[in-house]
């Protein structure tokens, strides 16, 4: 049984989705932040960094996003949700999976930590901005008018780019980038998303189109 | 043929490392950075992203060191430097290279960016330094007495891991890290690594033992 260690409002949310959109079976283990937003000191007790997503399957555990989509794709994905390994699209698929943590979403961490300094924050701001800025029009003019970021169907490329989407747009909104806007409002309409947030409870990362 | 855009002084001296251990043809494009320390911006002709590395191997072209390490090992390696697709090790392995850009890197470039506030930066220095110490001390631990991050060779793992530690040290010292110290003395011994100094030129973010 897999066992998903699911802190509210954090990155957990995409393997949630992931596990539906796999229909397989596993266990949530819920965590909720203090009251100064972090991590409580009871995931140290799961993974010594002390972050989430954490999942566990049999003797096996793995603490940062990107491997474990990778994990569950290639171990409960009977060949979907990604590229065979080998081809062009499969290399494509690689890359997104690592640029989401490791670039897109690192100036979007700048600006949510450097929010906390006010004033003493504001120079950097323009720098932070502006790499923003890039990674969005180059996800925007990538994913172009294709439904999904690799190939005509989900892949766990989607499913790691959706969540800094929607990190995208609770801090700065998505005006400038309607193809994204929609993307991730594709990505909200699909029913194992709403069955994630159902079994995750409380999302405060996405805004419904109603709002 | 492979080529890679190399920027001085920044991630792809990690590329010239591998493609050296690998024993690959390549070819480099030198880049250098501006007088505020970015990149030029001749590298957004080679990729919309402009930043470095960037390899391109016939029509393709990775931007992002994770994705990049692991195509040319697989496509290059021979079966060498990751373990087999499918394994525990191999998992190990692939959350180490999602792990070093996605999570461990991130609060030193934090610490990188707010140091350019001076005192305004100052009331997030605690958080920066305490997350820098987590990953480092996780590290250092998992790391233990063992000569490389996976099992008993070099993999792309090491490849992508020295970086970290070699920002590390060059932001706040590893002191406190004496494992983390010593592995990357071993790295910097390896023929291989100093082949690939040699090829990328001044490099900036390693101390020699002799300093």
């Amino acid at each position: 049984m897999i066992i998903i260690h699911h802190l509210n409002n954090s990155r957990s949310q995409r393997i949630l989705w992931l596990l539906e959109e796999l229909g397989a079976d596993y266990e949530i283990k819920f965590y909720q932040r203090n009251e100064i937003n972090r991590a409580p000191p009871e995931l140290k007790q799961a993974h010594p960094l002390g972050k989430s997503p954490i999942i566990e399957d049999g003797n096996f555990k793995i603490a940062e996003s990107g491997a474990a989509v990778d994990y569950l794709i290639r171990t409960y994905g009977g060949g979907k949700f990604m590229p065979a390994i080998g081809t062009d699209s499969y290399e494509r698929y690689n890359e997104w999976m690592h640029y989401a943590e490791g670039s897109a979403m690192v100036p979007l961490l700048m600006k949510l930590f450097t929010s906390l300094l006010g004033e003493g924050g504001e120079p950097i701001q323009p720098i932070i901005d502006a790499e923003i800025d890039l990674h969005l029009g180059y996800m925007e003019s990538q994913l172009g008018d294709n439904l999904f970021f690799v190939g005509d169907d989900l892949t766990g490329a989607d499913i790691m780019l959706t969540f800094i989407v929607e990190a995208a747009e609770s801090r700065i909104g998505l005006k400038n980038y309607p193809k994204l806007e929609a993307y991730a409002a594709r990505m909200h309409d699909r029913p194992a998303y709403q069955r994630g947030l159902e079994k995750g409870g409380p999302y405060e990362l996405i805004r419904t189109r109603k709002d």
